[in-house]
């Protein structure tokens, strides 16, 4: 391990930090709301201890950082932006207990959108924005991660779409990792920046907009008002998130081929049909199912099982409705796509869209096998074959996945949550949705949790938005030793 | 397909199935109750049609079955098997409903235990033994499933055990399948009748200790008391059934071992260790869960917890305590317990401990992978290399199972049930268990599920009891074709 190399890379990622709370600071002081001097102060914190650290290891010799630097820098670096993310909530008082804090901020850094606010609406404007943004932040990480550092550790099957990057034909994105992160980083503000003006020209305040449009791409759901989207009750509002929602869940670099001009690019992939069927299967059932039970028309059940299945898969958490209300059926599917999530590439959680297809077509490769036992097969993805020793991978991150999720429901089950809230919370944190079921549902927020519970979560959403490789090898004491 | 040999193969299944229903009308005839009649129809019925289907299937060249009629006579095996088995409650007037008692008849031949008999107390006794000899008769079905047919298909890792019996070394089982099955028969008739002199010994009257002997090796759980084992309220009572629950959830080629003098053989094999080691581990963490809670003694909670980790674990059922009114922690636990199941090569229902546990070591290769890239691993069984292949065949087994879990409890959902209640009678169900929570919990029975949903149940039932593929195949169209 060269610890010295990790702090760099750690020093500039905190130095970038304070530099962009510099917005929220601009923003506190026209408004002239009351958090300007606790976001001056803890931008100058930020910033300070970025760059002593920055000279406290200074370039010597080759930076290169190797496979195993690679997961130390990724997870640190997450870890540290949550903590330095607390500054601004600690110092304006806006959430005063640290557990809180760091909560609500790898809530923010990890896109993940859980709360613990009570009422949102009475906090300072640049405090709101701040909130908003280490969710943008946090997303333009993901991006980075799952182009440039998930292909080439291999986790979890992500070895796929290795084959993406260094390619030098014309259709492939470009060739150079950095290049590529930058493409996908312009896409990324492109896409932001259209949905902001869509939701402004449809006559949600300017800072509304913004904050917004920060938590919509990187599939965050934090949200400026305490009941969500559905303050403002809109049709036009809700066909937007829909349409944003939809993009953030799908794998980046397909936007960059439809803005390339290939219009056809999201039928064409395999993983994107199959994403936008879950989709519009899901939305089907939900309609039919709250259709009379919940909704007198059947355009109100369609709207609202439309808005909250596309939340909810595509990892977001924006709420237009309290589904906890909703039949048994609508909520387990809700459940459902908890666990599915977006597609990978893309800055949607859970376990991706890929993963699942792939094992199902697994599970249906053997039923051909025990009725032609001699037959060889392999299974395809878009033609190609699917090395096994990939399909491994993909299975042990899924046993992973599933297995701490068992093991974390079990923890919180302990702490005295009933088996609802337990299960939802922990399947809503490692998914990176936000809103649950039971006491996190999505009329409530995750402050009555207890303590050693929210570290729990705080750890899922850490474990979910790394794709849990990442995290776990830091825990064994091997990963250490050289 | 060879229909005409297949039909052979049931006629004998059925014939046999009518003669076993002597021991019920001798019971009825002796206790001179309600359902000698009855019994007797039944008898004649079943036999004379599986004598005419025998002789209509007359003896034609070679009658060596194939790999897929195998597949069917399995599977048509159980299904037939519970049609004739509704014959005694249909004539009796004991369950008048078809679905009904289809429903209590497969779930005696799938040793489920799930049951829709509001006041078994009343029944006559010649009824209650045919229950409970569905069981033992259904038990003696899975050994030699488990041992002679599911290894040479093929089906979810199974194949692992399949060098266990053609070879030709003394410590292993004896060579020739009809052999092993003949010879594990006896170990099971052995424990069983052991069981039955211990209750006697112990004071349960004799019918009640023949029933419930009947219910335990096969992992069963139909009990002649409304309570269950409760009704008893006996600590011997409780660690009999402990003993002999446990038993039946081992491999029983074990117990061969055992018998044969190697005593510490449940020690030695890597399987039993790690299922006895889950079994505690549920068992203290419950006993702690439950103390104070709901039971004022440690020694309470102990047996309490003892015995309904036991009797989930393996798949058995039976039920001393309303494990619905225990903390969610324990209740999840024993929902965990469901999935889990006994070994493979046991009378026990789920996924299968050997399953589990490779999965979970798969998981750990894949964390120990991203470690050391360069490094070559092998998962190892024993000490044993397990072939890749088999892994994916546990892995195709695992998918399907949990898809067929989720698609049946979102159907139940759809039907009206709750969530916990849609969830865990599908998996009571599928992981042949019996009881669940909810509407379908320990106090309770499945009387009230709608029609539908007991066919839903009846086909999970099958499909857990016949390890998924097995009936599966039969559904796709191409298994038909030649």
């Amino acid at each position: 391990m060269q610890f010295r190399v990790i702090t760099r890379f750690i020093a500039i990622l905190v130095i970038f930090l304070g530099i962009s709370m510099a917005g929220p600071l601009l923003v506190s002081f026209i408004y002239d709301d009351s958090s300007t001097r606790a976001l001056l102060f803890s931008m100058l914190i930020t910033s300070l201890i970025g760059i002593i650290l920055f000279f406290c290891t200074k370039k010597q010799g080759d930076t290169h950082l190797n496979h195993r630097d690679g997961v130390a820098v990724v997870t640190l670096g997450w870890v540290m932006a949550g903590l330095f993310g607390t500054l601004p909530y600690l110092f304006s008082g806006a959430i005063p207990d640290f557990t809180n804090a760091y909560f609500e901020s790898i809530s923010g850094f990890t896109t993940t959108g859980a709360s613990i606010l009570t009422d949102i609406e009475r906090l300072p404007k640049g405090i709101l924005l701040w909130r908003s943004q280490t969710q943008w932040l946090g997303g333009m990480g993901i991006i980075v991660l799952s182009i440039a550092i998930l292909p080439f550790l291999g986790v979890g099957g992500m070895q796929l779409y290795r084959a993406e990057i260094p390619s030098p034909v014309v259709d492939k994105l470009k060739p150079r990792i950095s290049e590529t992160a930058k493409t996908l980083w312009k896409v990324y503000l492109l896409i932001t920046v259209v949905e902001i003006m869509m939701l402004f020209a449809g006559g949600m305040p300017l800072f509304d907009s913004v904050c917004h449009g920060f938590c919509t791409m990187p599939t965050g759901g934090f949200s400026t008002k305490n009941a969500s989207i559905a303050y403002f009750n809109s049709p036009y509002f809700d066909s937007v998130f829909i349409l944003f929602m939809l993009f953030a869940g799908i794998n980046f670099s397909l936007h960059y081929k439809l803005i390339k001009g290939d219009l056809r690019i999201f039928g064409k992939d395999p993983e994107c049909r199959f994403f936008l069927f879950i989709l519009a299967l899901f939305t089907l059932i939900v309609t039919l199912n709250t259709y009379g039970s919940v909704y007198e028309s059947l355009i109100s059940a369609f709207r609202a099982a439309a808005f909250q299945v596309t939340s909810i898969l595509t990892t977001t958490g924006f709420v237009t409705t309290d589904y906890g209300k909703w039949p048994a059926l609508s909520q387990q599917i809700l459940l459902g796509c908890m666990f599915l999530g977006g597609m990978a590439g893309s800055t949607g959680g859970g376990m991706k869209t890929m993963r699942i297809m792939l094992l199902i077509r697994h599970g249906y490769q053997e039923i051909f096998r025990i009725i032609h036992p001699h037959a060889v097969t392999t299974i395809k993805l878009g033609g190609k074959p699917v090395p096994p020793d990939i399909l491994g991978s993909i299975w042990g991150f899924f046993i992973l996945y599933i297995g701490l999720f068992i093991i974390a429901t079990l923890i919180m089950a302990s702490l005295g949550l009933d088996m609802i809230s337990s299960l939802a919370s922990v399947a809503a944190s490692i998914g990176n949705i936000g809103p649950g079921l039971g006491i996190v549902g999505p009329d409530k927020n995750y402050l009555l949790v207890p303590i050693f519970g929210k570290w729990i979560l705080i750890f899922c959403m850490l474990l979910g938005r790394l794709e849990i490789y990442t995290v776990i090898v830091l825990l064994v004491p091997e990963f250490w030793r050289k």
